[in-house]
């Protein structure tokens, strides 16, 4: 752990929660209790956007709100996030059910989830100065481009929304069905330009949907 | 300003930003320049997204993160903001140009807006332990009622979600057109029931339409 990140933590079964994808189950107090990282990753998740945000706010001061949230939207979306857990080494420490590796939908967001709530965690162990200071230094300087960033598409949606308005051509998301798999939505969307059906995307996430969708038609047409 | 607030702030010009809408100018410097609070709004926003985490985590350490989210989403939601910015009476310190007070979609977000942004003033201002005081005292032991707030629905959209799960009927959000109306989108949309449209709505925001939307339904067949 300490060479992962960098310190050494006091409350080590913060850390050790962090670490528990919700396939298993954490030991606590000698009972197997329901105890996984998906509360701290929900804290941990909205100290991110709240440091990225303060950083971007003061690294950019001439540049509007819009910018701003585009910026966070990339430091802070799934992509990005689960290649920094990655690159920090997250995978080689976080405990998950083997059998969910061949399910790549759900070990590609693990490291990032992970990452969420280490931060979650080091915040209730340490708190807010070095929380911060760890974010700056592990996250900031070794992860993130801003000026690459800048230059970054948001995602392929955004893209194919913008092309459309610039080739002024409507483009409309629709929701074809909602089904039920598992126990779980899952959303069929059409993507229609100019009323007409161009392209179709299924997935549990409405926006992963609309987004493999969005893919699939830029990179066939050149957008 | 100390009324309201409760504090004296060091820093003025930032509460100065703060209170003044996009629709008019601060003069800052002798020149008229195009400051305004959207900036400060979207640092706002973050710091409150983050300390509504922090609080909820700590006071349901039994909720999974599902309940969480869906308590901050109550908390953060527009709705709730706008009032608790009502309240406080932030309306009588912020400068906007008159002319919206005609356009309800506008102003009704003003003083949401403005709390945000005022949240991210006494952060620059303050630091980070007096901003967590300050939304301590002045929101959340004044404004938020947690235990009403549990049994509080979510939005219009997750309410005939919910309904049409439980019916096992099939509900469905489609965007019918995105046209451009004074430069900014205007969003039509349909809800289906089992392939059905039972109901239209038309907003800027998609989000809105949908709620909207949602609303007219809901309310017109007791859901």
């Amino acid at each position: 752990m300490y060479n992962v990140l960098g310190f050494c933590p006091k409350k080590l079964s913060l850390y050790k929660i962090a670490l528990t994808h919700n396939s298993v189950h954490y030991r606590y107090n000698k009972n197997i209790t329901k105890i996984n990282n998906e509360r701290l990753e929900f804290l941990g998740d909205s100290i991110l956007g709240f440091l990225v945000a303060e950083k971007l706010y003061l690294k950019f001061p001439y540049q509007n709100e819009g910018f701003l949230t585009e910026m966070r939207s990339k430091i802070v979306g799934r992509n990005k996030l689960n290649a920094i857990g990655k690159k920090m080494g997250l995978m080689n420490l976080l405990k998950y059910d083997m059998k969910l590796s061949t399910n790549h939908s759900i070990t590609d967001t693990l490291s990032g989830n992970a990452l969420e709530a280490i931060v979650g965690a080091i915040y209730l162990d340490k708190g807010y100065q070095f929380t911060k200071d760890f974010i700056n230094k592990k996250i900031f300087e070794n992860y993130i481009d801003f000026e690459t960033l800048i230059h970054e598409e948001l995602s392929y949606k955004a893209k194919l929304i913008k092309w459309a308005q610039k080739e002024k051509r409507k483009i409309e998301y629709l929701v074809l069905s909602i089904e039920i798999e598992n126990k779980k939505n899952v959303f069929n969307i059409q993507i229609l330009l100019d009323g007409e059906m161009i392209v179709e995307g299924r997935n549990h996430s409405k926006k992963l949907a609309e987004e493999l969708a969005s893919q699939k038609y830029c990179n066939a047409n050149n957008i």
